[in-house]
């Protein structure tokens, strides 16, 4: 039911200017000086560096599909840079909005093991650079929002019982009663879509971050308990309207030649429950979890080789799902 | 394109009152004679007779849905029976509207095979009973509407491409103006589903039965060739749209687990025109017919083994389809 955990942390460096006041000759200068620290640490001392100014904009859009860089580093990328872990699972981004943003992601819901595995190479960070640092605020982000601990914890939760049993409203509401943010898959502002949710914290500040991951591990397993509920009165109430749902969105999936996004994405979220209750097997959920990522318009436009039209796209896409699903 | 060509006469003896008017002693002496007869000649001498009083309700229905007998002898059924030849292929309604409905069908457009098989049994009945025929009028019947000939030539079409090509009102406008009647699969009155259309003469006065059976085949095979010029255009200019059509259509009856009759002649009807086009290969066009008989609701009931309810059949019809598909 969990997609994936994702931890961030938004770090500054004392006496640097914020990014968006920084001139670009100083912009590269601290750029320098953080990826040598950064390389320099045992977690990412084998990582990749990427510099933004050597991407085209497709180059830099297929990072941001992949979810290593933001949208935003996507239109402002001068001086801007990557360096990542060869499994993609720990990453640092240079200059985004904050001088650092660590990062590290996994699979299913491990908030703890994330979070300790960017919380290291922070440890680490923290021995070289010289952070900006409030005893009275906690760490000075450039976003007030993100300043105290600059911690985000986001986990993406597929939730299709719930959104059923017409019970995501009162959950949502819940989440958001306990300071949890929810949104759509491709973050802030974005549409849900085929009932996937990114579940994050709202507040940064008055919680230390252990508290945070704490706090976060505790209310997504209780959506998760709500999720599991919700589907077992479904299979033991409406079992056969399921199993019909779950197998027809199948077959459109096996069959169509022509799918936009949107409806992808739908018949995905129905096959991914049918394969959560079993009532599909002989597909494994990791890869419907890589078919998203590959889905994306930059990831098909590289399965194809060439650049596309919508309306290729939506063949392309059809393609794509029945090579995987055969 | 034609699933089935269906051709037949109305027939009554003279001095004998029409079925409607005649009393049950009468309906009982007349039937009598006329079974002797019809059991009597070469064509049906081994048929297989059956008198609707020895039926229950049930078994009248599923002797309709196979068209064998009508929707109206199921109703009206005391003194009434069959004579059906073991192929189905021809057969004899007794004391139904007229007293004798004669009657040939055949799979595909096969006009005059299957109007000079019902031709030849009517000659060999018209040796041994006396019919009410008039010069003026031809052969006299209960209906006005079939005085004349008494003949009617029936054809079941499938007509996607046209309708596709919204060019199917133009075709339906032009064979009303040759007097040609056009319904639904059902017979009068009933709604077109899935693109199936019954196509058949309107009148029987003041033409030959010849003249009927000539005209007809005519009508029909430029009826057929508008629709193949429709699909090679569909073809040609949205190959992919109409291959997405087919498939998704196929994806959903190969998966669903619940369905109405409806949505499963629509569906049918485009996965028959995919196998048409050569979009989808392994299905065979007999089975997709065969399977349009066995979805009706008694021969439905009769496949589960058991009465059932409306939404009961919505599954068993799913779970049929899926057998013949799979």
């Amino acid at each position: 039911m969990v997609l994936s955990t994702r931890v961030r942390m938004a770090r500054n460096l004392d006496k640097w200017t914020f990014t968006h006041w920084s001139k670009k000759e100083v912009l590269k200068e601290l750029g320098e000086k953080i990826k040598e620290v950064v390389l320099g640490t045992k977690l990412l001392g084998d990582g990749l560096l990427i510099n933004m100014d050597d991407l085209s904009e497709m180059e830099r859009m297929m990072l941001a599909e992949r979810r290593l860089i933001s949208q935003k580093m996507v239109r402002l990328f001068q001086n801007r840079s990557l360096i990542v872990s060869k499994d993609e699972g720990l990453g640092v981004m240079i200059n985004e909005e904050d001088h650092l943003r660590l990062y590290a992601t996994d699979a299913g819901l491990s908030v703890k093991k994330v979070f300790s595995k960017v919380n290291s190479l922070d440890d680490q960070l923290d021995k070289k650079l010289n952070y900006a640092f409030s005893e009275r605020f906690g760490y000075l982000t450039a976003c007030p929002t993100n300043v105290g601990t600059g911690l985000r914890v986001s986990t993406l939760v597929h939730l299709p019982g719930l959104v059923l049993n017409n019970d995501i409203r009162q959950v949502i509401d819940g989440m958001r009663h306990v300071r949890l943010s929810v949104r759509g898959t491709y973050g802030e502002g974005s549409e849900v879509i085929g009932n996937f949710f990114q579940i994050s914290n709202s507040i940064t500040l008055g919680l230390s971050e252990v508290e945070t991951v704490e706090n976060m591990e505790m209310h997504i397993r209780k959506v998760l308990e709500f999720e599991k509920k919700a589907r077992n009165r479904l299979m033991k109430e409406a079992h056969t309207l399921l199993e019909d749902k779950v197998y027809r969105s199948f077959g459109v999936l096996k069959n169509a030649r022509i799918i936009n996004s949107k409806e992808a994405m739908k018949l995905i979220s129905d096959v991914r429950m049918g394969v959560g209750l079993k009532i599909l097997s002989d597909i494994k959920l990791s890869n419907l979890n890589e078919m998203l990522t590959r889905l994306q318009p930059i990831h098909l436009q590289n399965f194809s080789g060439k650049a596309m039209t919508p309306e290729e796209r939506d063949i392309a896409r059809a393609d794509l799902i029945r090579s995987v699903l055969s």
